[in-house]
């Protein structure tokens, strides 16, 4: 089998090197057939490398790529196309542009990565602009959601292209099969919502998808789909304010169990079992939302995320690499005669 | 002080009778300036107040007011308009639109009671369509969003009159003092978001309001605003999102201190605390959702709430009809010169 050469960018994330060079390590170790290029500051990179462990026994597999500035989280696109580009983000993509790489993985900005992908690896024929796809834990698996914010103003033809783009990454790279995809809206009935959604609702059930029609909101937690399909706006202000709750949720519980002696005995006896629950529910456990339509691979990593978070993310790129995944979503798109008018 | 006499349809939410009518006894004990009109089938309100200690202390506070019919939690607006006529929740509308009530109250489906307001109470001057705000629990307090779902299609016209009517429920109804209110948008940077959302941060830093700008999904849980406003279909989504991932999150947790012997001791032991915790974050803790915009007071009660809920949904109708809050928000409307084109 032939090694997939992943493109990462080591400054990306709240904690930078001291997470992402320990998760390349790991990602090495859990995919033999995976190799990594580290960018960023050579000096900062190889003390890294010293630090965790002096000679890591996958060092063969890895290369380091100089880059000399860093994007800061929040950069705005104007900014990162114009002085960018001796960032290790813009190296990144530069690595799959050049075809040195097959997929490249970061925790930068949502901003910055889109602007670079789309400018760097081109979108796929058909499709406008990237879509970033997250996976939320939900009663008992994950429900992937999309677009996440990188599209505001969705006609119906971006809600078919969500959502064709969303089941080709739940089949292809997370061997879900026939992924049930639901379209959200303010109600399940085929009745409700605007023009938008109807249209989109009428062109999904012509489809040979999955389609299991409207859902609610509540529909991302409870199980009842594998993909839900919104536009940026709404899936944005879903998904920060859901992990807001949890956030806040999370605060309470916490403040609950300290409160007293006896809850404080509480929460130490119930400790095991609450662990377990709360790592199933922890984001890192699914972190890695790729950015769709792009012509490459190219997956964001969330910017607080752990060790565990990136390792996931950097494996995840290397499997929508190794699966053609772009090429797919573009074979569907022909096929079902999905193409974007523009 | 004047009575201020509020219409109850007896039969709106999931319990019909069995919360309504025990929650007009406890208003009416909480608020000795409520008169109370209990709007359903005669002889099943007789039985439910018999039932309820045969001959309440407030009976001289209590009228009934016949009607035959219910009008299903998910009945279609053409549906309610054709043949809700002689159903208990047009009965509660028309009594408020004929000067027997200044207020009115229902646990009944979001759709039929805006169809139902619209035309028998009417729209203020200058709005066009009702607006659906709730209280969501915060890091200390409560959010007022809105709106949640009865407007789909909001231009920047819209947004602003949403954020002038919770400002004004926030203040007259809850006594809040200077109202922080946040525009929902997928960044708080003044450079984020569509054009809608532009136009109306624009008009709104104009506006004699304590209005903080930009917030992000999260905001509604972090406590920084009182008032949190965005278009129905994101409202919807957002809403029907956090309430599903509470629910799942209880879920899990109910699971998870029920695994084993160490784990059910140490969830009896944090039972205190848990509870107080888990009291104050119970929907039905700030239950009551006014229809914005009309031109009387009309308040949804959650379709699932129980008797405290219910009683607290009918105590803040009573309180928003005797502060007059919909003529507040008419006269703030004309003096900020907000009235809508059409």
């Amino acid at each position: 089998m032939k090694q997939t050469i992943l493109a990462l960018d080591v400054h990306g994330g709240d904690q930078g090197l001291d997470v992402s060079v320990p998760a390349a390590l790991a990602a090495l170790a859990q995919d033999p057939h995976l190799d990594i290029i580290l960018v960023g500051r050579e000096s900062a990179i190889e003390a890294a490398l010293e630090s965790n462990d002096g000679s890591p026994p996958f060092l063969e597999r890895l290369q380091v790529e100089p880059a000399h500035s860093i994007v800061p989280m929040d950069a705005k696109p104007a900014h990162v196309l114009r002085r960018g580009r001796d960032s290790s983000l813009w190296k990144t993509f530069e690595l799959v542009a050049e075809d040195r790489a097959d997929a490249c993985v970061s925790g930068g900005g949502t901003a910055a990565m889109m602007v670079t992908g789309v400018k760097l690896l081109g979108m796929l024929q058909g499709i406008q602009r990237p879509a970033l796809m997250a996976w939320l834990p939900n009663d008992h698996a994950y429900t992937g959601m999309l677009d996440l914010g990188a599209n505001l103003n969705v006609g119906a033809d971006q809600l078919v292209q969500f959502a064709v783009m969303g089941d080709v990454t739940a089949r292809i790279a997370e061997g879900i099969e026939a992924p049930r995809v639901g379209l959200l809206n303010v109600g399940h009935e085929d009745s409700k919502g605007h023009d938008t959604v109807q249209q989109a609702h009428e062109r999904l059930r012509n489809l040979p998808l999955n389609y299991v029609g409207f859902i609610e909101g509540n529909g991302i937690f409870d199980g009842s789909v594998d993909i839900a399909v919104c536009d940026g706006f709404a899936g944005n202000l879903v998904l920060k304010s859901t992990e807001g709750l949890a956030r806040m949720l999370m605060q309470q519980f916490r403040e609950a169990f300290s409160d007293n002696l006896a809850s404080k005995a509480g929460a130490w006896l119930a400790a095991p079992t609450l662990k377990r629950m709360l790592a199933r529910l922890d984001p890192s456990a699914h972190n890695g939302a790729p950015l769709l339509g792009l012509r490459r691979v190219a997956v964001k990593s969330h910017g607080s995320s752990d060790l565990k978070g990136m390792t996931r993310a950097i494996l995840e790129a290397g499997r929508e690499a190794r699966r053609q995944v772009p090429g797919k979503i573009e074979a569907l798109v022909r096929e079902y005669q999905l193409e974007s008018a523009s």
